[in-house]
């Protein structure tokens, strides 16, 4: 059996198998966020919680072709922060071990520091150090600690909640098309789809308000893929979804159109989208709103059961449970 | 300019030179721990400090031949506590990102794992969460958080302070003889030696005791050598060094002899060592030996200058300011 044969989620769950056979399984359960949540807590004195994620980028499977050192230094310091945005934790600090080739110019290396310490500047999460080794492959492993007053777990839905999210999908799917599989696009729509994959934000200022908010009942982000999240969520609370509606981005509805592709699968099963999911307190809609900016978006609702599918003119679609995986060969 | 050209060294000078054109060296200098200490460090609301540190291990440079995949997952853990504790701060979690090539084994990934499981419940270090992804190269990229409330830096001491450590020197640099020139030793001598390589250990409890004590001014984990190790004490505490005594650790003395190699050269160049060396208040020698256990080793004391010598019956020898460095090419 090998790493491909597990692939990522196969080795995470190995991962834990291990450390549930020599620490024990309660351990794990009485973590604050267990594995598999977007990160890891550490309560604090005061009563907030550290909370910590350690999220890596490899240029050889993580970096599409064109991509800049500058926007894979800045993407891998956004991975992190996202998790933390789902959390509803602020970032206190950011720090980093690198794995550089021997042959790595001394050039990308200036603007891939230049990306990490541009987006660690803009999330306020100070770069305080880091690590720098050899490897074949260019590996910035990124490690983000924050402060959050109200712990948001992926467990926490409940049915009846509002299923709601930060932005509309799809645009990443689009753009990998373009930059993998050599589709086609006028400029304007090529250069705006891409910029999706080469140059994501996190939802941090949404994800802290709304947890503040206290209208939330659990929250992941979407980075593995809009579809895998409703599923993670629903396994992690117990609840099933129902979807009312599927925000497809504008842009990638034109090159859905130009493809003849089914916009909503452009939606559901792309990836490395840092949206925020989450669910809502049904009589706190309007705060909810409100700490989001007034741009929630609203999915559908948690229901009674398993399953997560859409609902269409009174008709059930289920939403296949699949995502974005690394070390998978399908 | 290539990576191999710049050296580890050479690349972090780098990096911060980036962040200190962008931000600016007023709010490096105005860190708790600014680099290049051993670790990071953020002050939490009741006077103590968070202490962050981020250090990866790659198995193609940092595994010598024969290394087992439990050693590797164990030491990973090591490096990042040891600097920790040079720190005085106990863990509180620890996490990391592993990559791994796609044809590694399951039973070596358990293995692994049941190294980095061992260790971080040796030292008290919550193992947390992780991160998975593909990568050429074995990488565990491990992340420790621990919290001090007596931050020693490498920055603190002063002419008269006692120069002194937690152990002796010597055997890793022995070992890598064995293992990467194929020097020959009879065979418990050879075990003996390896294992300072193969299960290295962290001096947390000294280095908890030791910052809590009061009685120290200055500290460093010595893993990137003993030479190197003074020669950063005495940069960043702008004092010299007059050593009277180097502790070649007897198995690395008996090594020499056999190879007529100079002991004192395996003790001062070697790596991956993770003793501490510190400075310690002439009129707190008491207090610092307790603290360690009993077990500590005076090395000489800081003088006024700038360099670091062994003073060997009145005469004068300048110790060398090299240690072990990634990428560098020499």
């Amino acid at each position: 059996m090998k790493a491909s044969d597990l692939g990522e989620r196969g080795i995470i769950d190995l991962i834990w198998s291990v450390y549930k056979s020599k620490v024990g399984e309660e351990k794990m359960r009485s973590m604050p966020l267990p594995p598999p949540d977007d990160a890891s807590a550490v309560p604090l004195p005061d009563g907030r919680y550290l909370v910590l994620k350690a999220d890596m980028f490899v240029k050889r499977t993580d970096a599409p072709p064109r991509m800049r050192h500058y926007q894979m230094g800045a993407k891998s310091v956004v991975m992190n922060i996202s998790d933390l945005a789902a959390k509803g934790a602020s970032p206190i600090a950011f720090l980093f071990s690198l794995g550089v080739p021997a042959n790595y110019g001394a050039s990308q290396l200036r603007q891939l520091m230049g990306g990490i310490v541009s987006a660690t500047e803009e999330y306020g999460a100070p770069l305080l150090g880091g690590d720098v080794g050899e490897s074949r492959d260019l590996v910035i492993a990124g490690f983000a600690a924050g402060i959050s007053r109200s712990l948001i777990k992926r467990s926490g839905a409940k049915p009846g909640d509002i299923l709601a999210t930060t932005g509309s999908f799809g645009e990443t799917a689009a753009a990998y098309k373009i930059l993998l599989e050599g589709k086609e696009a006028p400029p304007a729509l090529r250069k705006a789809l891409c910029r999706s994959v080469f140059c994501p934000r996190a939802r941090l200022r949404e994800g802290v308000r709304l947890a503040e908010s206290g209208a939330i009942t659990s929250s992941m982000d979407s980075s593995d893929g809009l579809a895998f999240t409703l599923w993670e969520l629903s396994r992690s609370s117990g609840v099933g979804f129902r979807i009312d509606h599927v925000p497809v981005a504008k842009k990638a509805g034109e090159f859905a159109k130009l493809h003849s592709l089914v916009p909503l699968d452009l939606a559901l099963y792309g990836g490395e989208e840092y949206e925020i999911v989450f669910t809502v307190r049904p009589s706190m809609w309007e705060e909810a709103t409100k700490a989001a900016g007034g741009r929630l978006i609203r999915l559908g609702v948690a229901v009674e059961g398993n399953s997560v599918f859409i609902n269409q003119e009174g008709k059930e679609f289920p939403v296949a449970d699949r995502g974005w995986e690394h070390l998978r060969r399908a």
